[in-house]
């Protein structure tokens, strides 16, 4: 999407690459809201750094950072002792990262049986494919979730502005492109539907208020940033046409595991006859699982997240500064569940599902 | 309640006051929680600036400083002209208080036909009353609902720790003494029972992090501060025994208008079994309204309190950050409504009542 007018991925190889052999670089997402500022990764030690210091973050976006990863250490060095050193040092930047590991193991497996002459280059070329791979699935969730905007719009006679209410960042900064619950807004909006976004700040890492503001401000996207405490009172009155958020992981029965804070307002659509809507890749969706709430397992973060806040102060510095009194501790779960009965439907890059068995079934046949 | 082991009121009469006269001091509630610093108020200017920079806050405190307000214009001078100037300054400091006029009106009825040489003594009379009546009043509000922590505590087996899940500030320090909604855990926490809060910070302006982490610690009742996005999750999983709040007003039907992000959790608790109490005295019913959701406007609030927060550095300097990119704005509502189908009980100084017209005239029956 636009960077200040300018078309950008989160993950590029640098212009001066030759014959597509080079430097990756990416957006270093610690700098944002407040700042845009790309790195250059040379070496697979710089990107297992970015993934690991969050510089990249995103399931995806780690995913394809791993696979150039990989490249880059192939560039320097293509022996099979190279190769293995690199995958151990790109897992472990973030060890409980889904996508992390399966790009690695793609990886190794593409170039495990390659001489090592061939290897520079089939792993870059794999590592562009997923990429690509990335991007057409996004755009295809955007596809498909684009006319249940166009849909909302137009069944309230084609008012000034659209309203979807969005929860964390799911946005093109935590995939390669487009993202997935935005890129349904980003296609609505390029395609002249007049959609306004409710940003909900999203605490305690303020995704929201920092990555989705920052991200749809840059495409030009109008959009208004709210305390995750609004979307009650927005919805009660009329002022959400849909809401739109991303999942972590999607259970095989339809219940979406997302940011904390997610369930609160899925509670609140449903008691307003709003629509609730989940964009998702196929692959985030968990088939070994039926039962979200009972099921999943919900990771516990550190506190001083809660207690301690980062932003930029008026001299321009950015700054950490603490909220709670001395002696007050605070608990940080990071993620909820949002049970199936209040899911509208589920995007994909397949199409629209209902949230349950049958209906990803029927997206997805292979999966019986 | 205690601050450091001392008890405390959030008003009172100086140590040096001589035969009930003197000046008021206050807890400079802007300096929370990072420090406890306490204020003179000497003249009624003081006591309008103390009121209009929110140095005290809270309907029951700000009517009860402009009462000591009206005394300190008294002690200055008792004539006419002094009255009336008093009432004008006061008024202004916050004109939507509805305490404020409320104690201004009543300081200037009893003072208006009295002799100048008598409006001293009856002024500091009549604002220690309005203090001790609102302690009275909440005091009674927690021997009402502290019985409900009982048996919530008893019916589980009573465990190592019973739950209660606030939002915002209803403590002591927005009254007088014992605060609407900590009145009942106090009660608890001091008759033994372990009582343990869960805090919810309560964004934009973070009054549960700061006030309700700070009242609840300095008078030792356990308690976890929580990102608004959390009691959902907490819900979900057993963690929430009952959950407290206060109000801001109250319909005669038993809606509930609070501090924004209260219907949120109304709809949590509701999903998941939850009993949801609040906690008010009487005169904050308003007897004229009868659909909350409806009829009740929406206090909407400078979007800095959102974009922009305030902390303490690491050098314990006291300062503001930016957390949006520049070019977002925010909206933020103050507050929402929570319909009385979600409410399982107002706790009131008379008792408590179901969250209906009906259960209300039954204890105010005087309102039929």
């Amino acid at each position: 999407m636009k960077v200040s007018g300018t078309p950008y991925r989160t993950i590029w190889l640098a212009d001066d690459a030759e014959d597509g052999i080079g430097a990756a670089e990416i957006i270093d997402q610690t700098r944002l809201p407040h700042q845009f500022v790309t790195a250059r990764l040379e070496t697979v030690g710089e990107a297992a750094a970015a993934i690991r210091d969050m510089r990249v973050r995103g399931a995806p976006l780690i995913g394809a950072t791993a696979a150039y990863g990989m490249a880059l250490a192939m560039r320097a060095d293509p022996s099979d002792e190279s190769l293995g050193a690199a995958y151990d040092l790109l897992m472990a930047a973030r060890p409980t990262a889904v996508n992390l590991r399966w790009a690695c193991d793609d990886l190794r497996e593409v170039l495990t049986n390659l001489p090592a002459e061939r290897r520079i280059r089939a792993a870059y070329r794999r590592a562009a494919e997923i990429c690509d791979e990335d991007v057409e699935i996004c755009s295809s969730i955007g596809d498909h979730g684009m006319p249940l905007i166009r849909e909302a719009w137009e069944s309230r006679g084609k008012p000034d502005r659209v309203n979807v209410l969005t929860h964390c960042n799911a946005g093109w900064l935590a995939t390669v492109d487009w993202g997935t619950a935005l890129a349904p807004i980003y296609k609505a909006h390029d395609a002249g539907i007049p959609v306004h976004v409710w940003v909900d700040e999203t605490r305690p890492r303020n995704q929201g208020a920092s990555l989705t503001a920052w991200e749809l401000g840059q495409h030009g996207v109008p959009h208004t940033v709210i305390v995750d405490n609004v979307g009650g009172h927005l919805m009660q009155h009329g002022m959400v046409d849909l809401c739109i958020t991303g999942t972590d992981r999607t259970t095989r029965t339809g219940d979406v595991c997302n940011k904390i804070g997610t369930y609160l307002k899925a509670l609140a659509a449903d008691d307003n006859g709003v629509p609730f809507y989940v964009g998702l890749p196929g692959p985030t969706i968990d088939w070994t699982v039926s039962d979200g709430v009972a099921e999943i397992p919900i990771e516990e973060r550190d506190g001083a997240e809660v207690t301690v806040m980062t932003g930029k102060t008026a001299a321009g510095e950015i700054m950490d500064v603490a909220l709670t009194p001395d002696g007050s501790s605070a608990a940080n779960f990071a993620f909820d569940v949002t049970p199936r009965r209040l899911v509208t439907g589920l995007i994909t890059e397949r199409g629209v599902s209902a949230a349950s068995e049958e209906g990803l079934l029927a997206l997805y046949p292979e999966e019986v």
